[in-house]
This record gives structure tokens, C-alpha cells and sequence, in this order.
């Protein structure tokens, strides 16, 4: 994935992406599933580059995935590739058989004692 | 109920699921209550896998009980049924002769540190 | 059904009910489904008394019928029983697989020219 | 009802008020109705005083009467001092056990060709 | 007021009945009030039942009262009713020559340790 | 006030200008009022410019004068000063006493046979 | 596609259904589209079935194909399956660039002179 | 300014007037600004009659002063006034070249334990 | 501006693109102005590669030009480009001094007997 | 940049301008960003004068840089310009590739103790 460097390391503050438009598919049913995937950081070194990140979702539309593990699966792969002072991750579904879901990720490093948003948004 | 192994257990996150189309009967009326029921968890073991949770909320479709004991009836069987680390049951009811009402139930298990959601929300 | 006679017949005049927690079942799954019911009628000699109207509709709680076969029952039901001048019957459905539905179906009596509201609304 | 002079009668013109906390009582049960009414006219020679027009809404509080009739009522005490070239009368009722209603009543005197609003708006 | 014993005293947990169609008189023009009322308790023994609770409410609608002393009124006359661990009432009244006005009074029994929402919300 | 000629005379289109903060004084009471008032319009020779018609609204901050008549004063000012092919001007005010007006006007030259707008909006 | 006889074919009424999860691919970039699929008409002898109209647009998930294209196809894949007395389809498409779009195509039979909704809703 | 006795002075409760209707002049451009002003206190032994205080908020109507100064003018007349526990006054304005403002200001009396709103909103 | 031919010139049906971030500058104030410019047509031969719209729409970011004039010189161009048989253009802009505007051309091209949306929406 | 004296230093308070008309240029593919940008502060001994804050902003339309250093630098010129005692800045960027992002930046000057608003709003 494509980065740059933060342009004032220097700060604790905060980045939000909000990619409305993510969709991958039921390994159950097959069927797709379609969500909005909310990325919030506070960057270290580096930031994503926004085009090559929604390429990186992309790459879920046709992976058989439940929510829970979709959530910790980008999760895990930003937080290696960003190495954020903290990172937070939420998916939140569209509604299956009249049930909408929302799962929620979020981690500091150790020592951190920057800015954190509220828990629920 | 049917439940899947949580993909993450050795991290604590919130998953939710929102169900609007939730009906009951009065008990005392006979009168059809109609309302969303939310079911907030920190995942310890395993995941509740979403059409059978739905099918046991259907299962009150007929059962004459009043808001306060379904919330807190609901709290119980999934509390026993998922053994999470965190939990909240909030169910929201539409009106009845001009009164809207909400139940609110949460708990932690013992020792419990993790994140926790704004009261309200 | 409880009826009640119009207190204005000279008149032709619109009166709109507006059942918002309608339920029945899917006659091919067994899964419930939530809708609206609009019910809109110019009356000619009678009214229909509301506590009768939603007994009439929660008659169709438990029973497996299609959108577009209950929405043509709701119609010819009231109809035969409230001789309107003008009536229009509009179902609204909540979603089911990202797919919302609504149906509709309005007639006048031969010869009526009195107000009738634009088509959707 | 205190009325005033049109300050145009050489014009056709459109006056609406809309007085959103309307309470009367239904007749069978006892209970309060809340509502909303929606005045609409053409005036001829005379519009209505709005502090006279509020009294005599504040006049059916504790009057038994059912939706039907009052918008009838109304029609008729407002159409009888107003003398208007155009007049609608539109109730709009908060939920009675799940169910809203609306209740609409407009008429022209012979020969007018005036604007008229759409249908239902 | 008609109550019945909570399903469940050994459990700290929230109950909220929101009344959109209250109504009193300002006593110093006679004009009605219009509001609405938000009852948030923490029940420990006893619950309210929705149609006494409605009932009582509805025993406003032609007294003269300020909205400071009716909402103390109603604090205090569910306080001593139901005695719960923690109350809150909130009125929200409709706007009166452009001002609209909340007011808001919450108390805990002494040494309450158990779930509060944010204050304003 | 100031005006410029229409960049395009030879075609029938409309403009409209939405001002959001209009306010006078009510002659009886002596309390202001606050609405909006809409101006629609086919441009025949002119448009109006926009900084002078502002300071044209603003003339009636302190002068007392009913919904009805400022309403034909500004469309009587209005066409006067654009001679438009089609005008309408709609004021809608914020409430008094728990009733909200609108007052709406309209006129086409003779022989106008261009676009208009639905009758209420 | 499967289908099901019309239930009432003796009578002109609209069914609609409206798909919120509709994507496919552009074919100039390869990136995806996201949009609504609204589909109106009048059932003649045969109603689709849901569960096989939500397969078959799925079946546009991974293929390259404009806005004005697919809801052309659209159009005449429904048309040819249905045979309905009149048909709407309405794509609304996610924006792209800072722009929204839509395309809107409906026909009726020759002859058909049943009730219509109005162009643009 | 006109007051009344604290119905209930042994209790430390909110109160919020909101006022949606202010208006006062920019003293550098001379063009009116438009605004709402929200006032929240917990009162010790005073209330403020409301139709005094919408006298006294008219009394900036031809005022030529900034945002910020009128925000604390504001809070130092009613704060001498009313000697309140607890004092909020928040000022939202409308937008002027594109820019919308906020000015709030809050202070407690010493030593005051009771309850307090979140900051902003 | 690159076009692509119409995949059913066959056809009469509606296009429309939305495009919510244009901006231009004012020939007076030298301030910018921002707005929504809404394409509505039915194409004849030829559609418009979004891309390339975006683009011209670019073009006006820094030109002098008032609401009106840039209105008809859009509709003027595209009309030029696109040849429809129908087409609409609307500009709707953001708030200056209190005050939003709105314009609005249409044209059809002589004969054109298909779908028109109406007027104002 | 021109500003005025603070009207009273001796209080911490807030000042908020939200401007919601930005715009820049991504300095990759050259095409324009529209966002919003939030400024909050407690002022010190001055506060910002809003025609010449907006002229501020106005100097960044036609200058490319990405979210995150425009974010940075409108921060660091208004500290160095107000001194504040508390400052945050949230840039809220519309959709680009169906991604909507937000930059939130706040500082306190050491041994602040007064108000600061909840983090994400």
C-alpha cells in the first residue's frame, strides 16, 4: 500500500477516512455484503496514500468473509502497515433479514497519551 | 443458538447488532408491541451467527410479556448462550397511546478493563 | 368491521390512516414481514371505527400471504365493506435482502369526480 | 372570530396557517387527541385575526368529538365567517395504537378559477 | 398510580417512557402548554404501569402551572411512588414568542454506585 | 433599487432568491416577527441585483405591518420595479402562539405562455 | 427468472422494487459503481419474484458496463420477462468525481390507459 | 428584568431557554446579524420570567455590536440578575459570507458540586 | 467535450448528473460563489463522458460571472455539444448575505413529445 | 491577518467559526478538493476578524496541497497569529473515489485548565 510521509510527525492528531462504498460476500450464503468501513488514526511516520487504500478495499469484493473477521483482518493489515500511535477501526453493515451489524477495533502503543474520539460515534 | 469461534479473542471488541423488527404481545391488552432491539458484546470465546440469533428473537412474536421482563429476559439467554466479557441489551419500543419507551440492561464480567460505550446513545 | 356513519355525506372529503406496524408472514420462507398500510377513501355513507381497523389488520399477524396478494385482500376487504366513493390501498415494506417493496392500488366508483391525490406520494 | 379587512382583495392570494398543537377528546375512550390544523384559503373581503383564529382551536380542548367530525366543523364555522373564494381544511393526528390519520376537506366557491394547491402536500 | 414489582431487583438497570402530548396551562395567560415529558429511572422494586403513568399525566391538562413547578411536581409525586435507585425528569416544551425551554432534575438514592446517562442528551 | 439587464431576454426561465432572515414588526402587538420570504420570477428586461435587494428587506425591520399586507407590498415593489413576465412571492413565518402562516402571491403578464412552478412547493 | 402469476390480473396496480445494493463496474477505469436499482410497473399476467430478481442483478457485480448502458439492459431484460402493462426502471448512482447521477426510462403498452406516477419522484 | 421565586430552591436542577428569534447589527458593516441564544443555569433563588427576558433579547434588535461582546454582555446581565449556581449562555449565529459562528461562555459559583452539561452540544 | 453515443437512441429517457462542488467567482465582489449544477436531458444522439463534464465544469472556477449569466452559458454550451431533445439545466447556490438563489432553463427541441420531469423538484 | 482586542480576557470561553465553503487543489491529479473547516478556540488577548479570516482561506483555492498538510499549516498560522489558550482545527473533506475524509488537529498552551469540547463532535 502506498504511503506518505506525515507531514508533522511532530503532533499527536487525528485522521478519518470513511469509505462508503465497501462490499465483500457471505462465505455462508455467497450472498454480498455491502458496509461502510471507518478508518481513524493517529499517525506515526507515515499516512496512506487515499486511492491505493481504496484499492487495498477493493481487493475484499469478491472475498467469502464474516463481519467480525473482515473487521480484524483490515485491522491487523493497516496497523502493520501504518504503525500508527493509534488506530481505530468500524464497519458498520447494512441490514440482513431486518438486522443491521457494527463491529468496532481500536488499539494505542504502549505509553500513548495522545487524543482519543468517544467510543461509540 | 448457533455460534461461530470469535476470529480475535485475544482482543477485546465491540460488536453489535440492531434489530428493528422486533414484536412481542402484551400481556395485559393482548395488543401487538412492535420495537428494535440492540445487542452490544465484547466477544470472549464465540460470535453469535446472525440467522439463528434472528430466529430466537422471532420466537417471541407470540409470547405475551411486558418490556421490562423481555429486556431483561433476552439479557439472560444470551448472556448464558455467548459467556461475553462485556454486554448491553437495549430495546426501544414505538408508541403506546403516546409514550415511547426504552429498557436499558448492561454488565462486565469481573476484572473486566476493556472499552465500554457512552451510556446513551 | 366497526363502522360508523359519515357525518358529512354531502361532501366527498379524503380521510388517511396510516398503519405503520403492520405484520404477516412470508408464505415461502415462514419469516415474518414488517410494512405500512396507507389506507386513503373519500367516504360515502360510512367511516370505519380505528380500534375495529386494527384488529382487522393484526388478523393477518400469523398468516403466510404475499406483498402484492395481501395488499389486493386489504382492498377488497374494505372495500366491500366501506362502499367509498374513491379508495387507494398502499403497502410500504421494510426491506428484505436490499430489496424494499411497495405495491398499490386505488379505484373510484363510476362517476365520481371529486378530489383524488396525486399518484405517489 | 375577529377578523380584519383583505388589505388585496382585487387579487387572488393564498393565506395558510398551520397550528401544530391542536388537542380535542375522543368521545368512546376519554382520552386526549393531539393534532395539527392546517388552514388554507383564498380570502374574499376578510381574513382571520390569528390571536381570535388561536381561541377558537384552544375552544374544542376538552370537547368530545371524533376526527371526522371536527375537521367537518371547522370547515364549516371557518367557511361560514371567512367567506373565503378558496378554503381547505387539513387535521393531521398523532398515532392512536400504531395508527395516524389525516383527515381533509377543501371546497371553491361557483366560478372560481383561481391557484389551488396540489392535492396532498 | 398502578405499579408492579420489577422482573428483576437484583440487577441496576434503565427504564425511559417519553410523553410527547402533555399538556397544562401557563397560569399567568391561561394559554395551554404544550411539551413533552421524559421519565429515565433506575427501578427497585416496583415498575409504573404505562396506562396509570398516562392516566396521571393526563391529569395536567387543565391545571394552571409554571414549567419549573410542574416539573418539580412530577419528580417529587413519582419520586414518592416508585422510589427508584436513581430518577430523572426532563419536560421539553414547545416554543412560546420564539423561546423554547427544558427543564431537567435528577436524583440518586444515597450510596447509588450503578449506571447514569450523560446529563444532557 | 438597483437592477442589470437579463444576460438572455429571448428565453423564458426562472430565477429564484431565498431570503432566510427576513424580519418586522407586528403593528398590534409590537413584537417582531421573523420569516423568509421567496421571490420566483421570469426576467423580462432586468434582474434584480442582489446586494440592493437585501438592503430593500431590510427597510422593514422596524415598520409595523401585518403577514398580509407586506406580503403585497414587496410583490406590488417587486413588479413594479422588474416588470418580470411571471412573479410570485411566498413569505413563510416562524411561529406565534403556536401557529406558523404562509402567505403566497402570483401573476403572469398577459399572454405569458412559459414555464411555472407548482403551486406550492 | 422465476415468476408468480399476477394475483389480481383483472385490475392496473403499481408494484415497486427498490434495490439499495446495486453495483457494477465501470468500464473505462475498472473501478466499481454503486448505486439504486427502482423498479415500477404494472403487473399484466406475471409478478417477479424477489429472491431471483436480487440473483439476477447480482449477476452484474464484476461486469464493465456505463450508467446509460446497464439501465438500458435493464429495461429490456424486465420488459421481455414481465410483459407488464407499464414499466419504470430508475438507476441512482453513488457519485463519482463530485457528481451524482441518474437515468430514467419507463414505456407503457399501446393502449394503456392506467394509472402513471409522476416523472421524476 | 421580571423574576419569580424558585419553586424548589433546596434542589440543584437545569433550566434552558432557547431563543431562536435574535437579532442584533454588525457595528462594522451596519447589515443586521441573526442568531439563536441558548441560556442554561441551574437557579438558586430566582427564575426569569420569560416574557421579560424576550424584552430584554429585543432590546438588541438596533444594537450595533460583535459576536463575542453581545455573547458576554449577555451572560454578565443575567448573571447579575439571576445569581444562578450554575450559568451556560451559548450564541449560534448564522452564516455571513459563507462562515457560521459559536461564542460560549459558562461559569459555576464556588464551590458548586451539581450537575453540569457536556460541553458542546 | 468527448462524448459517447447513446446505446438506445431509440429511446426517449432522462439523464441526469449531479454535480455538487462547482464554484466560480463574482464579477462584482471578486468573492467566490459555490454551487450545484444540475444536468437534466434526454439524449438524442450522443451522451456526456462524465470526466470530461467535470472538467468543463472546472473551467469556471476562477471566472468572473454572475448566477445568472453562468446558467445560460452552460445551458447554451452542452446544448451546443449534446444536441437532446430535451434538456434542463438548474443552479442552485449557497447562501450570500442571508440570501440563496436558484435558476433554472429548459428546452425542448421542436416536436418532442417524450417525458418532461416537473418544473421544480 | 486583522483581529480585534478579546472583549474580555479575564475568561476562558469559546469562539467556534465553521466555514464550510473550502477549497484547494490535490496537488496529484491536479483536481480541486471542497471541505469544511472548523476553527475553535479560547481566545487570549485577541480574537480573528471574519472578512480577513475568509480571505485567509480563500488564498488556499488554487494552491495544491494535500488534507493532512493543509490541515497542519492553516494550525500553525492562526496559532502563531491568535496565541490562544486552546485551539483545534477539523477539516471535513467531501467524497473523493467514494471516500470522505477528516483531519482533526488541537492544542492547549501549557496550564490550561479551562473548558475543552468533547473530542469528536
Amino acid at each position: 500500500m502506498e504511503t506518505f510521509p506525515n507531514p508533522n510527525p511532530g503532533r499527536d492528531y487525528l485522521i478519518q477516512h470513511i469509505a462508503e462504498e465497501f462490499t465483500s460476500v457471505c462465505p455462508k450464503t455467497g450472498h454480498p455484503d455491502f458496509g461502510t468501513v471507518v478508518l481513524t488514526f493517529v499517525p506515526d511516520e507515515i499516512c496512506v496514500e487515499l486511492k491505493d487504500y481504496k484499492l487495498y478495499l477493493h481487493g475484499f469484493r469478491n472475498k467469502g468473509i464474516f463481519f467480525e473477521a473482515v473487521t480484524n483482518k483490515i485491522f491487523d493489515d493497516l496497523h502493520a502497515e501504518l504503525k500508527p500511535r493509534w488506530m481505530r477501526i468500524e464497519t458498520i453493515w447494512k441490514g440482513r433479514g431486518g438486522i443491521r451489524s457494527v463491529v468496532r477495533i481500536e488499539d494505542a502503543v504502549e505509553g500513548y497519551t495522545g487524543p482519543v474520539p468517544p467510543y461509540f460515534g
